[in-house]
């Protein structure tokens, strides 16, 4: 099959040849992939940021923001069958540890994660498990493959902030993009706070308030998860604030989204393209010139 | 094997040979039971009463709190090994619905509850999944077994009553029998409330005095779950109270509940016996004679 | 000045002339009324449901829904200054007892309810307290009055059942007069949740469906707080669900809903008449024939 | 009356005559201080670190952790009355801005600080007022004055660490002074955590180990609130870590913590003495040679 692979750090993907996965545990599934996320996560994975966080050697394939049809199915599952449209929990879990008992999935004890520790969904096919799926009955695969890792992301943290507000908080997104345009659309179905959106470019703030934020500012910000943060204690204290970190989402959470999209409350701003477009993609990420989420049809 | 087995209700059990269980499943278990709890619930199956909730045709195998060495492992199974000591969650579960998924072991949509709609542990071994299993290590399966419903019920409702109370609310723990009598401890070591304890029984009153009730009350009341609740609404509305239904407990809270017996802050009274003196038990039971949980060794 | 008032159980309001209410405690205020619901609950006082739940001799002044104008303020008053709009809280509380202090107004444990407990506004002017007052800037007395009972209640049960929803979750409001319209629109803004509205009249179904509900069934009941509940205890730990009484709501909440209404979040809806119209009104309620909420303006 | 003040800065406190303090509010209440802890931030305010955040100008009284006889009580006072044991929430509080409405005493918008920002207990006689009191019935307040700060700052840090341990949990405590003492005593009757311990102290670890430690560490650390925390985004989110500011606790904390030391869980260790070895105090609690909490009594 077809895949969008890293050969070497700091150079664009390579569209190669590479034999289809199997299936090998009982419980596995075979993914035909036909929406896989662009993220800027894959964008740092090329810089090289996340060498040292994860085992794995070049090459591999990329994309970890996967939707498809479900293709071949192993002895143990029962949830899914050949033919029906999934959207794929970013991370492939154990579901006997701790964290697994609780539904806390990203902090599984034996969690691999395509497209980052793993072969990811930049490809024809992906290999995943039962316990990774969601159904997505009339939903396109590929308008919401964003679902799985931007959307999975904001509803997490949404979920976190709203817990926290009353119709006279402010919260403010910093950055409207893949990410952010879903956080304010789901700030505006879950809270009944004051929505502030701030991002350097005019054309994304046109499109936070075209999202629901109730105030935009023209910020000379550049957002990702690479600073540091420096907290003076006694402000922490005085404040009382908190910091919360929030790390993906579980499989309880996309479903809600899935479910919050169905119904219409959530929509996901998708640019599409073909699989050898991706190094494009990533391009235009860089720059900041793509709207919403660039998604790829292998 | 031998297994004591209802053939008819309101008859005793009787002990017979049948064959021993095989695995089924990748992620089957068989263990080698060394410890099984004598309930309630066993007597009230015995009594017909729940022969419209499940679906099961006479005869079978009751005991539903049960533990002891693993005997056999299925080829899906990584989490435990043949030999080690184990209790056994009351209920075998899917791992992929929705309850499984946010960590509601009971509400699982596929749940089998062995003892009660499949064959159980007053048998010498029991077959269960990879999931229902916690690791004992250095504590005893017939010490603890008890753990595994009488306590596990216990806790859950702990649980809900704590977060519920301060240092100056009552809770009244209302019979001091093998669920009561784990009730208290609980209560002692996760809330600081001031605990009543009442029973018909001048010995039972004791036990709570030693397992730390801070009031004890000598009450002509008989408890079980076959009653029924009649609330006014103005009444409910007025001290603005609450009725939370409490169904056993999930994996997680049954592992709490070992980890707090292995710290010494929770103890089992067991009276242990040989499977054939079940019926005997079941006996000692129904008149109210038996202190702590019986516990037989198949 | 002029007052409704009950003279006997079972009569109608006498509109007469009583003294002008004054100030007693340093933090009291005294407030012209522009606007007072007629609730439910004024029928079942008038039935004399409530002889025997609080200590009052008639003649009283009815009418626990009020807002108005700021006429005059006591000298330890400081919040407000003659001449605000204000919506009160329904009850007068002392600030000092444990509930006051983390901030379960209902549950003072020196409550005062006027027009319920004592002389209520149904009236020209309404003695309250700094602590029972909220301010409404733009917003008209009249047209918000009955958010201080009807809409805080519905606010604190939609608060407690927005903390078990999620997008799949099923909500039945039964009964969509004063309450219900107001519950429908706050579970609108509040949970992602099915809503289901269940009324015997046709024309309050339409409503409902204005209001936002999902679902309306045509539904032969009659709802109120004089009934009982008989909950099966077997059926309560099987399905664990629970029975939550809830008491109108704090001031915070009151707080809240105001300002969801600034928001244009909630708009309740009004049928506003003259003090001596208050006995049609309470008739027109009794036959189920009032849309929305029948509000006096003495 | 006598009272330690602090006239200049880096200066030990000077014991002068001054006038006593008379009432002002009608819910104001005069209380004759018999116990006044000594805290490391009264040291902070001598080295002038708290010179930006608070305005007052010198010299004052210091004293923020203090308990007493009622001497005077303000015309609106109920609550309490003259003769009657108390000890002092650290902050005067309004009791009508929206957090005071919701118990969070501590972010009350027109707050007053005794001993901070206006004068202290290190006095015969402080003014407070009726909402800041708590009865201490049959506790002598010389014993328990530190409970009024150090005791109330671990209450609600213990409480926060509750709702998020387990019996698997392990909970650091850095730092077995007057506050750490306490704390360890609380995590033990709130928690079930592995406790830890740590200090550059030999005798305060086996303080540690007294008071309920499961282990001590001897750390070359000193602890305080005047430092700062580097936190690299990517170890927050990777973690999912929080940082919770804790700002010491409000009314109903305090209320729960002196009936936790009424039962005998919590036991305050005091180090007695009189006003004016309030200095040899400061100096004993720089050099870390202060066991427990020292307590002037005036």
């Amino acid at each position: 099959m077809k895949a969008a692979r890293l050969f070497a750090y700091d150079k664009p993907l390579k569209l190669v040849d590479v034999e289809t996965p199997r299936l090998k545990n009982p419980a596995d599934v075979l993914v035909r992939v036909t929406g896989a996320g662009v993220c800027h996560t894959d964008l740092h994975i090329v810089e090289g940021v996340w060498k040292e966080k994860v085992e794995i050697t070049l090459p591999y394939t990329l994309g970890h923001e996967n939707a498809g049809l479900v293709e071949e199915v192993g002895p143990a599952v029962s949830a899914v069958k050949k033919g029906e449209k999934v959207l794929l929990h970013p991370v492939i879990t154990c579901g006997t540890c701790r964290p697994c008992r609780i539904g806390e999935d990203m902090h599984c004890e034996n969690l691999v994660f395509p497209g980052i520790s793993a072969d990811g969904g930049f490809a024809q096919y992906i290999r995943t498990s039962e316990r990774s799926l969601i159904k997505l009955n009339n939903l396109d695969p590929a308008d919401v493959a964003p679902l799985a890792d931007a959307g999975l992301t904001a509803i997490r943290a949404v979920k976190k902030a709203a817990s926290r507000t009353t119709s006279a908080s402010n919260v403010v997104v910093v950055g409207v993009g893949g990410l952010g345009h879903l956080a304010l659309q789901l700030l505006r179905c879950m809270t009944n706070a004051n929505i502030i959106a701030a991002d350097v470019s005019e054309s994304k703030l046109r499109l936070a308030e075209k999202m629901g934020a109730h105030r935009v500012v023209d910020a000379l910000i550049i957002v990702g998860y690479g600073g540091t943060a420096h907290l003076k204690a006694i402000d922490v204290i005085f404040s009382e604030f908190s910091v919360l970190g929030s790390l993906v989402g579980n499989w309880d959470e996309l479903r809600e989204l899935v479910e919050l999209t169905r119904q219409g409350k959530v929509r996901v701003l998708t640019k599409k393209g073909k699989l050898d477009e991706v190094n494009d993609m990533l391009d235009q990420l860089k720059k900041g010139t793509l709207e919403g989420r660039g998604v790829v049809i292998p």
